[in-house]
């Protein structure tokens, strides 16, 4: 602790996730100021049809907008 | 936000998953009065081995429940 | 469990927290179908100045909507 | 509620959960007094590649490790 | 990491914190064979008028049950 | 969604809420690739009697190295 806990959808490089947990404690770090070890940073990574936004599944988003293509 | 977070068992059906965003997402709007655009619910699939009720694991109720027909 | 966790903004009224608990347990039993009685509903009140959307605390923009008029 | 979330790594022996299940609730149910069918301890297993600590991925913490043996 | 986040209601003694919070530790500590220095308990007290259980406020539920003594 | 849930100590000051608000969200914003507007960061203020660290409180931990001194 101090802790960030991230939910969003699946993240494929493993480069991303490196980059983005640096600078997640970067800002952690300039906020609290304690010793950078004891910053933890989670990443949650959600299936599209176990997230919904204004009432819709974003699977469903998805699909809807692939078909107007 | 406002969001919803769900921790529960799998549901199988995505008709149910549709469904109970649509009303998470009608009773979220009704009580914060908010454009429905921004409410996000995030449903969150648990195994019934990584569940504990009163001290013990979901997983062994269900052997013990299974065991006794 | 099954659980909803629910962040947003303070709720004033009680009522509104005793029809919205009311609901959210409704959605809750009707997707899951288990005993009524398992379901759990939290709910986090945040302040504005703890909420951050877009990249701008939720109190900011209230303030420059309360400024535009 | 009263609730455990815990968050951690793969726990690979189902005795090894069985045991910590109870432990946590033995804990809770001295804490709150309540009676014990009511608490519930959830196991969250997070892989290494999505957890950073100090800003550097726990993923890359073990790779680092195996290459210095 | 590993971390416990617990949701419960109000706990008034600091002794019983204590307590509570090494007793979840040790049983974190057994689990995963970390070094101790490592886990973070994080305790949530939540208000009854915030938490509803079967559709139910707690509030509600204690109110009722002080009206029938 | 994506959304961060930060869990730490009070922060005091407004304006180092704004920075470190702006700042996860830019690490957000990079990670993800959507549009700036939907990122969610909420922050969580703990009170050092309800966080445990290696299974003592923080409390605790302040007191002693205040008496130290």
């Amino acid at each position: 602790m101090p802790s960030a806990l991230i939910d969003g959808p699946k993240i494929d490089s493993l480069d991303v996730k490196r980059t983005f947990i640096k600078e997640v404690t970067d800002a952690l770090e300039k906020a609290y100021g304690l010793p950078r070890s004891i910053y933890v940073v989670l990443i949650k990574e959600n299936s599209p049809e176990n997230v919904g936004v204004g009432g819709e599944l974003i699977l469903d988003k998805i699909n809807r907008a692939s078909n107007k293509k």
